[in-house]
């Protein structure tokens, strides 16, 4: 298995004002390209300090990915230093550099000679054209070891290491890898390990791996075969293996968000929805509205935050919220229905609940929340409570809750 | 001036898993403790390589410090190899044992003999209790060299920051810092550098330093003075001069956030507010509804997505959008007033806008929106343009200048 180490370049990670997203991204990657990751370092722009880091990690790994410092400024040094450090002279790249002058051209700025610089590359080297920006990277190999350079901002890095240097690795190795990510919501990590327990233990091919998210946790099957239709089909029946074990808790397997299947499935089901928000103040609406085509179906959303607009714009009784209080199952069937009713959907969906930190009390803590859905048929009711981890994360945990009962909803319907 | 690097040990990191924070977390507050930091390593739990960068770091920095690895598990190696090339035994702190064994009491568990691991701490160090979990950290120094561990999850490694390593580093100065983080809005980040560069240029003490953020910027003063008050008069008078120079973009002089700051002051003045949203889809609300407290305030939010919800909820005429489109000021206005009037507010607030990335005119882009904010006097509208970076960004923008222009009107009011 080959190995890798990767060096973010830039003083403004050595102050903290920008975290080292690059890093995460460019190892989670590599790992589903087979390849070990040994070290992440991170060096400002100062030439001795990148030279002996980049000398130490090319004396450990076989490959080195460096990202950042490919800018056209004095102070971008990544290019330079690898050519030296690999005894490869640098020479223009005429395509490089009618790439960045085009890029100029789109965005209706002048190009000044630094940009020239840019296209000046290491002799021998596979180049990496940037659609997103105007730095090119490249791959250089000597002497057994491979240098990718790419640039620093994360969008440019990850649409060129999607394009380019999968492409470069896939063509360099004589394995094919695929892989897949089934979500779970309602069951733990530890359970799900637990359950799958006899499929992990031992595995050598396909790998699974679990991941745990806020409120949520995920499944990666990856396989490593001779051809990518071989791996696609280990990984397939490995998939099948783990439905029959855990499928009631899988939303997605391939990697969607909740709220995206969610939409996704209620537009194709032509189902119309308003929602009514106490505790989440928003976040649900918000979180649907967040995909795009979602107005097709969702009318409204109503922030009820005092009981007075509860009883105003969703026509709960007033005595109902004095008899059980304004977070109970009483008034979030209430509100489902009114919101449903004033809006005139298919769906009304409601939440009422105590974000925190405040307000808790030992029947209804911060993070207790009730869910109501209403149909023509009637109202379906649930209590959630999220492990209290604050006002924000018991926002977001509940939303996924209010996500999760309206995907079974949505399930069980015929379009 | 002293310098450091930072060393984050976990498997979790070099596969992906996880995004290393803490590098920069401990960065941003080296830099105000006055330490230059020179890298960021990260490694596995692997004892030889963990082994080999602690001792670069430590031939390379004063202060080296670690995060992670301090668990109670085998693969948690951080400690005894700190130890080991320190050339300090470890020995049982009864402190830390006691506070360890209080922490499985709150939290109603069972004490392991792991755990008891946990308390062996190379001795004579400078023990950081851990009130948010059961591994301690510690400083250890030997030889000139300063090494700092520091427990992995980062709410746990923040409150030791705060707590214990910041006062440990003061206490071992000969100078203090002191410094104040002034946030502005409606000025980028480069205008103003441009309009403070008499006071960048040739810095010494205080110093200044320019940071973009989504949509705003902010502007640190530091100073650092043989005694906290002498630093802090230095940053109040510069903090007077950047007043005199661009005061009027200033919303915070404390590092706090639009939102903070804004439902702070309403209820302060007891303004109550409605708010009505279209492209935005409840995140105005939702944001305003981050400030715990804000229910004394905010009664109701709608999110009007569908031009037939802004009819029947607010009350805007239909003619009106046939007329003008739902992107308009005219709808906004009407929106804003019929917000207001069905909530019975002081203020109501309202955003009509295309969000993207479809749905955009060459008069309209993904990004515009009009916003308006109707009282008893009547209603002011403003047109505002992000420069479109996608559907979430364009929200969180909109959202921002939604603030900022609820900021200036509450400004303007007697309580």
């Amino acid at each position: 298995m080959a190995n890798a180490s990767i060096i973010a370049v830039g003083t403004e990670l050595l102050f903290g004002q920008i975290v080292n997203t690059n890093a995460a991204y460019i190892s989670e990657k590599l790992q589903l390209l087979g390849v070990n990751v040994l070290y992440h370092y991170t060096v400002g722009d100062n030439e001795g300090r990148m030279r002996s880091t980049l000398e130490r990690a090319l004396a450990e790994s076989d490959i080195v990915i460096t990202s950042g410092g490919l800018g056209p400024t004095q102070d971008d040094l990544t290019k330079e230093i690898i050519a030296e450090t690999m005894g490869l002279p640098l020479a223009m790249d005429e395509r490089a550099l009618a790439e960045i002058a085009s890029f100029f051209d789109r965005i209706g700025r002048e190009m000044t000679d630094n940009n020239r610089k840019q296209a000046m590359l290491p002799v021998g080297a596979t180049v990496f054209y940037n659609e997103r920006g105007t730095a090119p990277g490249f791959a250089a190999c000597e002497g057994g070891k491979t240098v990718i350079a790419l640039p620093g901002p994360p969008s440019e890095l990850a649409a060129m290491f999607e394009n380019s240097v999968i492409p470069f690795m896939e063509d360099r190795s004589d394995a094919a890898i695929y892989h897949r990510t089934l979500r779970f919501y309602g069951i733990g990590e530890s359970q799900l390990e637990t359950d799958l327990a006899p499929l992990i233990e031992g595995q050598t091919d396909p790998t699974l791996a679990t991941y745990a998210k806020e409120g949520e946790c995920s499944l990666r099957i990856a396989s490593k075969r001779r051809t990518r239709d071989e791996a696609a089909a280990a990984v397939g029946e490995m998939e099948r293996t783990v439905k029959e074990i855990a499928g009631k808790y899988i939303y997605s397997d391939s990697n969607e968000e909740l709220y995206e299947v969610v939409a996704k499935a209620m537009i194709e089901k032509r189902l119309t929805i308003a929602a009514a928000e106490s505790c989440t103040g928003g976040l649900f609406a918000s979180t649907l509205i967040g995909y795009t085509g979602i107005s097709e179906v969702f009318d409204a959303g109503y922030v009820t935050y005092s009981n007075g607009a509860k009883t105003r714009e969703l026509g709960v009784p007033k005595a109902l919220i004095e008899q059980f209080g304004a977070v109970s199952e009483e008034v979030a069937k209430a509100m489902a229905e009114g919101a449903r009713k004033a809006a005139g959907t298919d769906i009304g969906i409601a939440v009422t609940g105590v974000a925190g930190p405040d307000g808790g009390t030992e029947e209804k803590p911060s993070g207790f929340a009730w869910i109501a859905l209403a149909d023509a048929q009637g109202t379906i009711t649930r209590a959630h409570l999220s492990r209290d981890k604050g006002r924000e994360i018991n926002r977001r945990i509940t939303v996924l809750a209010m996500l999760a009962l309206l995907r079974r909803y949505v399930a069980g319907q015929n379009g």
